[in-house]
């Protein structure tokens, strides 16, 4: 199989690295606009050769584009365009606006809408690493729109990544990506602007910083290149978890500035509740 | 070094595995008014002996108080009273009220007011685990009011678990745990909160849980036990920390509800500053 990534970053890379290693692309073309990512991609072995866009669509079984969202969105019809019995997917967080925006294209059927689910906090092809995506979910949006073979050669691209895969419409993805993943950025996004902002001394953050305070914070180091297209895509669900979030944060403020000690225990009691499932 | 740890939970059992294993403590007695933690402190070799309250504060030359902070205020000042030479040392995530409490007990040069940073989102004998505090900082508390002889117990304990020492007073102590930990706790149990409750499928958090959710999410399994008595004893600086996050939300999600993407981008920015420091 011949695989094009279109984006050598976290995601591209990582992907690049297990196909490639556990043999199901024979060779992977890359493609990036941003040179320095190109080259290193090339010179850390992610990719097998650096090709421009129209080579990368024209060379390959299987398109993967691997770009932030925004960019998806832009490039996305202009490769339907171009191709001819290529497979394409992207592995993008949103997924109503893309799946819109191509429903109608000739070539419809060839696109297989996806998102695994696992990252970092890093960015560009130096945080790619092998076995992010080992164990870990690929949603598969709006399956019924792509072909019975796109769909089993991207569900044979995701099993070699050693994903399980879950279907569901894309609007619903969108919601659910919302409520858990993309909550979890914010949180922790807003919770290094709070440190950074009452504690002027940052060496005192580095002293009171235990195991805790680093898991929490740590995506607030993910990139505003990927993220800002995510939650400008899904904004009206991403404003409807954080007001459940913001008003939750007001009843528990309020319990503690009350010193209601049962209430306080009661709410972090039902928060426990999520070690049944992670 | 004849030491009595008294709270036999994931701090204090963490703590009798390197104290012992670095012979800082030729022997280790062990007190905790729940039987089962105190057995199983026993069957799994954390202490030598499970001693009563008194017997512990007879044997010991240092006594640890590692219980939940409410504890620790009922329980210090007439372990002060009850010693001679011993010294005391308590390892509670709040210190304000602890030092105010036995500001004036004569015995007051005897104790040290210390929080070691360092900790799991798991808790009980069974959570202990060997090189918890490797590398954190241990926070020492109105040093001048301990004796040179009780610092110099304290700090060669610390020592043997591989802290950093640092001094501050119990006031301040208070403001920055509320600004970096306490906070944390509180974003994560809150987003624990907001994605049980939005929902209402939990196959679905499993689905979409990636690595990113799992991480900042992890406090929230940390137990009320301990974690109630600390936000009710620090609730002014809690309170405030917590209007500067919901602040800060608010002005994220008008950003995103009006579609303002350098606003967005700014703020992920500012948030990116943190890996400076952690």
């Amino acid at each position: 199989m011949r695989v094009t990534i279109i984006g050598l970053g976290l995601i591209g890379g990582s992907m690049a690295i297990d196909l490639k290693k556990r043999k199901f692309a024979d060779v992977i073309y890359g493609v990036d606009k941003n040179t320095l990512h190109a080259e290193t991609a090339k010179n850390i072995g992610l990719v097998d050769k650096i090709v421009n866009l129209d080579e990368g669509i024209k060379l390959a079984d299987l398109i993967i584009v691997s770009t932030p969202v925004n960019i998806v969105q832009t490039i996305l019809p202009s490769i339907l365009d171009k191709i001819n019995n290529q497979i394409v997917t992207d592995v993008s967080s949103t997924k109503h606006g893309i799946c819109e925006l191509v429903k109608n294209h000739p070539k419809r059927e060839n696109f297989v809408a996806s998102h695994p689910m696992a990252g970092t906090e890093y960015s560009g092809p130096w945080a790619a690493i092998s076995h992010l995506y080992d164990g870990r979910s690929a949603i598969i949006c709006n399956q019924y729109e792509s072909s019975k073979k796109a769909l089993r050669v991207v569900e044979d691209m995701y099993g070699s990544l050693n994903m399980r895969m879950i279907y569901m419409d894309a609007k619903s993805h969108d919601v659910h990506a919302a409520y858990v993943s993309h909550i979890s950025h914010i949180s922790s996004f807003i919770l290094a602007l709070t440190v950074l902002d009452k504690e002027k001394d940052e060496k005192q953050i580095f002293n009171m910083a235990g195991g805790g305070f680093r898991s929490t914070v740590r995506l607030a180091k993910s990139s505003a290149e990927m993220w800002t297209p995510i939650f400008n895509q899904n904004s009206e669900n991403v404003v409807d978890v954080l007001n459940t979030y913001i008003m939750k944060l007001q009843e528990f403020k309020i319990k503690i500035a009350e010193n209601d000690k049962s209430g306080i225990s009661k709410m972090i009691e039902d928060a426990n509740k999520i070690k049944r499932i992670v």
